[in-house]
């Protein structure tokens, strides 16, 4: 299932330009979040009433159910163990939530964007570049959560109530504005689960180019989600070899 | 050996103020780096000759030694393999490097400050603190490095060539000034090896606030650097089991 027409996003995001951001490096963060907004109000257009920030989602729902109180019964609205352990805020937080002070952007939330239809949930993370330099890959999600996740699909069979999906800016500084040169989309459960990279050492994000993520992934979202936990369980198993190898090893002679 | 007289620094540092920066957040780098810079100008004020920072220095040095080219010779300038370990650039990087195309600052660089005298390398590095926030101990030097550093000292029996040394600086914003309202500062080699925690998933940095770091070692610098490096194996041989604990063992059961 696909609510969004990231063709179509694409094709209206290409050519675009916002203003150079006034402070900060261009590396970052920064000049990336003016078309991270720029994309959102694109998607916005095609579903005006569907389309969220994550916190607006979040704000959303508790509003419309003012008699829900307390984070179990708050968590049970998303009708989904999955979504919810993606979408939500933290037990504590969550009790707290009321009208008068609402949840705010948060920078580790999941999604950027959430469009969401039918009970279907499309996440949606927006990645910028500055194509002007070699960059390393951006930090997707971690690896450890996307383990979690897979196992939650499992455990409540649940394989048709979302989607999570990257969409690409590759941006070059002209005078005074940010050029959109290309844009590229891509579905995480679309790529084979065995070729993702998990660096262990940053937060065990996984880490690619949206532009670099292949697309040949032919099975079903349980077959999915069982191979990347195989290849979870094995990146892990070999990361915990190779620090024998690499932090133990080595040293071991040094100790009396 | 200690050159500097960090409780004269320290004296002269708290009471101070910097303006605030004008753009970024007070959270971060930016407003720290003024206070930075402000305690290079007091250590200067000491050794005004023997006072770098490291990128300074290292021009220095390749700049008085004009014959001495290629990556070999000029490491060899440090006459220490482990100071050289931690104060030099790449192999790449020395080969290139020539008086018109000096170093420049390096974020991941070591040291902030260098306090060079009688061959012996008094390493500074300043931590700044917003204390109306509670924060996460800053990363301070990555654990696998300082591993290699006392690999070193104990290879070479280099025990007496350089200390690795902490000052925090303490703020606070009132009006439009950052407030200095303490500062601390420790010997890396003062404090009980044991106590150190690694942080493997923050590219395994060593994460402390200056001030709550114990300075109760009394054994000589051959003695940290054994009780460092048995601390390191056993936590990096913890870290591989809780891998397999934490990432391995739940997953196992989804997988044919």
């Amino acid at each position: 299932m696909q609510i969004t027409d990231f063709k179509k996003i694409q094709k209206n995001i290409i050519g675009t330009s916002v203003p150079k951001p006034l402070s900060g490096t261009l590396s970052g963060h920064a000049a990336g979040e003016l078309f991270d907004k720029h994309v959102y109000t694109e998607i916005k257009k095609q579903y005006p009433k569907q389309t969220f920030r994550q916190y607006e989602y979040l704000n959303d729902l508790y509003s419309k159910n003012p008699e829900t109180i307390g984070h179990e019964a708050r968590f049970a609205l998303f009708n989904s163990p999955t979504v919810m352990f993606l979408l939500s805020r933290g037990k504590n937080a969550t009790n707290k939530w009321n009208i008068e002070s609402p949840f705010e952007e948060k920078q580790n939330d999941t999604a950027d964007i959430l469009v969401v239809k039918d009970d279907f949930y499309e996440i949606i993370d927006i990645k910028t570049r500055n194509i002007s330099k070699s960059a390393q890959p951006p930090n997707i999600i971690s690896a450890y959560k996307l383990a979690q996740v897979c196992a939650k699909m499992i455990d409540n069979d649940e394989f048709d109530k979302f989607s999570i999906n990257y969409f690409e800016i590759d941006w070059l500084l002209k005078g005074e504005k940010l050029i959109c040169e290309n844009a590229h989309y891509v579905s995480l459960f679309q790529s084979n689960p065995e070729t993702l990279y998990i660096n262990w050492a940053a937060a065990m994000q996984l880490q690619f180019h949206v532009c670099d993520l292949d697309q040949e992934f032919k099975g079903n979202k349980k077959s999915w989600a069982k191979a990347y936990l195989k290849h979870f369980v094995e990146q892990a198993k070999k990361r915990a070899d190779y620090m024998i190898t690499k932090f133990v090893k080595p040293f071991e002679k040094y100790i009396d």
